[in-house]
């Protein structure tokens, strides 16, 4: 039994690496059945461990997500309510034009109960929000929500640039300042 | 040989038709060979017809682009320059929600010539942004290429919203309003 445990997770770190690699190259579209070929595993093993493409990209995107959130922890410590949130804002941005498949994970999906990714980054930026708003920094009624389905969708719009995190930080500065405030 | 060029119209009305519908049900990633099964022609016409998916989506956008140049003119007459800036990407908004395809139609996909729907756009939103900058109504230096990438963004991400186009045009008065302005 526990030799049978052991199997079963390196089993699924070795799928897990591989759907790394596939997504980093090909981004949220990577082939489920190439992911399996690599593996050497069958693609039924694939989609036990993963059971839809968002699972797949959720587990992906596990490690980044931990450092923005680490990263909203650490800017709560800073004075400037304002600018430590607009900073932790830009580095979602950064993020999501880095990695790929990353937007496609905390992209809302739909689903009637949050995904992983959207609830963990919600959570994280929630206080960095809050401490902007009692400052009167950001304006009236905008939710931590907002900001991320913002921010995901200027990341996606500017993928294809030829410089997409250039073209993305200043869409979100555009989108800080207003188009007409 | 007059003969061989109506049908050949009558082939190219038929395919863009179905792929029209097929747009509208399944989105930009509509199927190619399902288009050329039910259009009752071989997935080598309807290649020839549309070489990419993005010619494809094109030829099915080209009425709303058409419809979106045409309110871009009308609103040119209206009075207030930045409240028809504003109307107009909000129209823009609010047909790339509603009309399937359209914003993959136009967001830049890397090809170093503008998109022919996305060149038609810019040449129809320039004067309606030229005269809210004269007025002193937008930020600085905003393009109408920048307006657009955002109101593509914002489509895309909240297409899966239970009501997208409230979601998007909430986030699109955020964006004019700015974050923190």
């Amino acid at each position: 039994m526990a030799d049978q445990r052991a199997d079963a997770r390196r089993n699924y770190a070795r799928v897990l690496s591989v759907a790394e690699e596939e997504v980093a190259t090909h981004g949220a579209g990577a082939s489920l059945e190439q992911i399996a070929r690599i593996a050497g595993v069958g693609s039924a093993t694939v989609r036990r461990h993963f059971p839809t493409r968002r699972a797949l990209l959720e587990a992906v995107s596990h490690q980044r997500i931990a450092a923005l959130c680490a990263r909203a922890e650490e800017l709560l410590g800073s004075d400037d309510s304002r600018t430590a949130l607009l900073e932790w804002l830009g580095d979602v941005v950064a993020y999501c034009v880095t990695a790929r498949g990353l937007a496609e994970a905390i992209a809302y999906d739909g689903d009637t109960h949050k995904n992983s990714c959207s609830a963990a980054l919600e959570d994280a930026g929630g206080p960095l929000l809050d401490r902007a708003a009692q400052d009167g920094a950001v304006t009236a009624g905008v939710t931590v929500e907002d900001l991320i389905t913002v921010a995901v969708g200027i990341s996606q719009a500017t993928a294809h640039y030829p410089d997409p995190a250039a073209r993305a930080d200043h869409l979100l500065q555009l989108t800080i300042t207003g188009v007409s405030p």
